[in-house]
């Protein structure tokens, strides 16, 4: 605890934070060198940043507890040095801060409730290990700055229902943040941390998402162990992150996934995971009476957004969304609220800093009875089903994040009804296990706007292959696109925006390259463009007597045939064995060497065929031997 | 309803129960033929044999509602008619009894509660639709006689709470037949059905088969629908069957599997599914400690089990079970009773025909608050993590099926304690996501002795495979194992234990055949063996230079090579991707032509490496060039 500082703080904003000022007083021997990133380590820059721009920002209602810095530093010089080790750090010196209901060891952990973290019937003490999706981001590297405000035990779409103040916008303080993620995202959108974590039961990791311009990454339930974290609704929560681009959210995400081998909770990527999206993919959006709780603003931003995405090659689907809107309503309105109570209730009915709208909310849970709980889950189960149906066909949905962007003073005025039309395209789906990339999508109601892509449990990736699209689509049309606050983008780690970690990789050379007419079948299968290469020069190239028309590629032996054109494509186990399943004679699949040395699974045929076909092996590719009419 | 006989009894099998008899009184034109199965079709026969045994057992406690005779052999006269015109129907003319909380349509559904079927707080009415498992057995042929006697509710294990009488033991009256599918399983057990149909939350398909010495096969959950079941715990429900034998527990359980493509619990089987248990399996059985509650009849009993287990050649591995036995206490003695109330509680309140120690367990479930619910969830999953380390490294789970077989007596002097003995080994396995066989396995305490073989969820086939090992060693070891009331494995339909209807046939002729140094590569992915096969003439075998020594297959073309020996193994897709990602260059894999003109994916080799070697295709086969030192 010596070397924590705490945020005791009241209501309003006026908790008294310690910014920037080392615990000891002492300073670093680096710390002269702020902006001499060569004299000191990266990542000790990095984080030096950070501090100075906490203190010029003056944003106390950020944080909770904030780390010294000098213990931050401290941390960041030992990553540096594992750098100067040799060590691989995906996440080398980049910041964090954490929402202050997911344990970081040494830290206490309050919910925005302070005396559940010194109460016996809450989180007494700090915590004694990090959990364990924080740990991971440690482990690559990351640099924890500090617990973040949020709405009290994670229970709002605000950001206003916290003892330590409401959590104002980064850019538009009469403004909601939104929550209960309020602390992570600002501390992102203000340009202080590099990523945020949050959790999202009810769209958490969304709302302040679209409010803040970011980008919010909520996977499906149980690929992020949760294990750590105070629960909201422990069957529904889900550890997020908010981040100013994608790759850096997927980055961070993709370190989380898988974290904690023995949380009860978790699940892994399927056998068959699709690892990217088609490039003609089905987009379903709702009908315009589903859009009616929009502001007018919203919904002509989502309008536009619509068109984003026609823009983008997508083919759009109007879909009915009452069934999903519905089911939303199970979250709060009926027996599911009993998982609040479970959480924190017993403590929260007498602790003297509860919330009081966060309080009647979770202590309306108490007198539930569990007939009525099996009974709403049995709902929710006919409600996934229901949705399934109605997305069948269809890959991804697009929706607005939510409704509007409220002022800090209306929300205070009423503090149910706004939270409740915030949750509007985000309460039903955690509950009917989708999972939902949010992103910025221009300006709406004189602030920023947001879209979120949602998808079948564990097709994160392809709501992250859309959703970079359309960043991408958007940076390409507007060239002033780059925010004052975007302080990292240019030294950002290399990371690419693949969530999955694994897949074997296929060099495909004849019919199933990009363009060629059994490409579909690897978008069906999922698969995912890596790369162009060229095999070595061990291999010949022939034609082959097949329908649609084939070459054979067949190893020859070093220097004895010539470098071949082709592509890698990523195939999940499951996708694979499909394809190979599916391969009719003469084709087959085993390894093959590429031009770098690598090898990979790749097609050949049989040696009889391979010996009746034709050599065009001169064209060095299919596409070229199709050209010349080979 | 015309076409129904009801039986309306009350308590101590006094049921009036109409066997044999037409409703309309008319005899069929088939009847007098009863004995003349060419003169009737094969199904009217064997439908005609079952009623016949009805008559001659007197076990009227065993139904609940008959169909009349000729309504049963007019459809056995309409599986003959599907027959004869050519239709392929696995369970064509075998006999069904349906336990009475699955719905039936046009037969009322009484869950052994008489006003549960006309009060509009129960299933009023008969049934529209039958449930989808029991639409698919029959659409396979199947043909129902009845729905049978249960536990009320599914609510016991021991088959005497029933308005409709308890139902005695098929050859030991005085004892009970287990429950709570007691009718079901007596029904087989007399030889009048060939397959009954349970259902199992707390062990009811798994601890009457022990006592009726019966196959038992208990799914993995959401694999056969429950759709048109009365719920018992509607989360831990499962849909099983009793036979005689394993191949047809297999062939019906296989049918029934998927039957709802609706159903929101719906489960499928994984693209990794495991289809074939290794040679030598590693079998978990209980310490000394775990197997105290059993009677000192059973316990020797479950030592010679164990014994038959090593006898298969699997290693056996003792583990602590006592977590497991622990959460067993929590499907009655914590929350989850409350889904039994959920269910039917609200009826069986006021229902004047209601088993009193049932109504009692299912009324405590009432005021039960929904945070202990989610709090017990939360239990039984850190319990099923717990369970997954303990069984870590093993392949299976080996266990007696219940403690004792009691008297009809001592379960009624003592409804609850004995009950809740009998659920020892059984009440864990749903809670904890476990598939489950229960066979016969000898004799204890003058009766029939039963182990069950327990699998994590969706190695169901693992399961199977032990269980027909066991079954198959105790028939080569005892001569006299025929039972008298088998009257029908002469005549059972052509059925093989596969109950995962899907694989990729893969065709090896090398380091993977059986006996060969690769072979446990396929093992470790679950592969299955289908047959020994031969290729067409159109292969070559080459010897390769590979570290194992492996051959290589070389398409020549028709009559350019011989046959070649070689095996079809079984293979899920996600298998068959892993196998290939993992398969070392000169390899292929691709489609090979059999003898027998099928196509199979098989093995391969480069071009340049099968020119390389030498051809030793005179050898008809690797093994055979092995030997010829080729």
């Amino acid at each position: 605890m010596s070397d924590v500082t705490r945020a005791d703080g009241t209501a309003e904003g006026s908790a008294a934070v310690d910014v920037g000022e080392p615990a000891g007083g002492a300073s670093s021997p680096g710390r002269l060198d702020l902006h001499g990133v060569a004299a000191v380590g990266v990542a000790e820059a990095r984080v030096r940043r950070a501090y100075a721009r906490i203190a010029e920002v003056d944003r106390p209602e950020v944080w909770i507890t904030l780390v010294p810095e000098e213990s931050a530093t401290a941390a960041a010089r030992e990553v540096d040095a594992r750098l100067t080790a040799g060590a691989v750090l995906p996440l080398a010196g980049l910041t964090l801060a954490v929402k202050d209901n997911v344990d970081v060891a040494g830290l206490p952990t309050t919910a925005a409730c302070p005396s559940f973290a010194s109460d016996p019937a809450g989180r007494p003490g700090p915590a004694q290990v990090s959990a364990p999706a924080v740990q991971a981001l440690v482990d690559a590297g990351a640099v924890i700055l500090g617990k973040t405000n949020l709405d009290q035990f994670a229970t709002g779409l605000v950001g206003v229902r916290s003892p330590f103040g409401a959590v104002r916008h980064a850019t538009l303080p009469d403004r909601v943040s939104g929550g209960s993620s309020s602390g992570s995202a600002v501390a992102v959108a203000l340009g202080i941390a590099d990523i945020g974590i949050g959790t999202d039961t009810a769209g958490s990791g969304r709302v302040p998402a679209a409010f803040g311009a970011l980008v919010g990454i909520k996977t499906t339930l149980g690929l992020v162990p949760t294990t750590g974290v105070v629960p909201a609704c422990r069957s529904y929560d889900v550890v997020t992150t908010f981040t100013r681009d994608l790759e850096l959210g997927v980055a961070a995400t993709r370190t989380m996934v898988g974290a904690d081998p023995t949380d009860p909770a978790r699940r892994s990527w399927p056998v068959d995971v699709r690892l990217g999206l088609r490039s003609v993919p089905v987009v379903a959006v709702p009908r315009a009476e589903d859009l009616e709780p929009l502001s007018p603003g919203w919904r002509a931003a989502f309008d536009t957004a619509v068109q984003a995405v026609v823009a983008t090659g997508a083919q759009v689907r109007t879909v009915d969304l009452s069934g999903m809107l519905s089911a939303a309503r199970l979250l709060y309105d009926g027996a599911i609220v009993a998982e609040r109570y479970e959480a924190v209730g017993a403590f929260l009915a007498d602790a003297p800093d509860a919330d009081p709208t966060v309080r009647s909310i979770i202590l309306s849970g108490r007198d539930t009875p569990a007939h009525a709980y099996v009974a709403d889950r049995a709902l929710l189960a006919a409600a996934k089903a229901e949705a399934a149906a109605v997305l069948d066909g269809c890959d991804l949905l697009l929706l607005p994040t939510t409704t509007e962007h409220p002022t800090i003073a209306a929300v205070q005025a009423d503090p149910l009804a706004i939270n409740r039309r915030l949750g509007t395209y985000t309460n039903f789906v955690n509950l009917l296990d989708m999972a939902a990339v949010a992103i910025p999508a221009g300006e709406a109601d004189g602030g920023p706007f947001g879209i979120t892509v949602l998808s079948r449990a564990f097709d994160d990736q392809l709501a992250l292959d859309l959703a970079a699209r359309l960043l991408a689509s958007a940076d390409a049309t507007s060239a002033d696109d780059t925010s004052a606050d975007d302080t990292s983008a240019d030294d950002a780690p290399d990371v690419d925006r693949s969530l999955v970690g694994t897949g074997v990789d296929v060099l495909v050379v004849g019919a199933h390259l990009r363009g060629q007419p059994l490409n579909a079948e690897l978008e069906e299968l999922g698969a995912r463009f890596v790369r162009a290469v060229r095999t070595s020069d061990a291999y010949r190239l022939v034609a082959l007597d097949t329908q649609p028309r084939k070459p054979g590629l067949v190893r020859a032996g070093p220097g004895a045939g010539a470098p071949i054109a082709g592509e890698v494509w990523r195939l999940s186990p499951g996708a694979l064995g499909r394809l190979l399943a599916g391969l009719p004679a003469p084709m087959s699949l085993g390894q093959v060497e590429l031009a770098d040395g690598a090898w990979v699974v790749g097609f050949g045929c049989t040696a009889e065929s391979g010996a009746a076909g034709a050599d065009i092996t001169s064209s060095g590719g299919w596409v070229e031997a199709l050209r010349r009419g080979l």
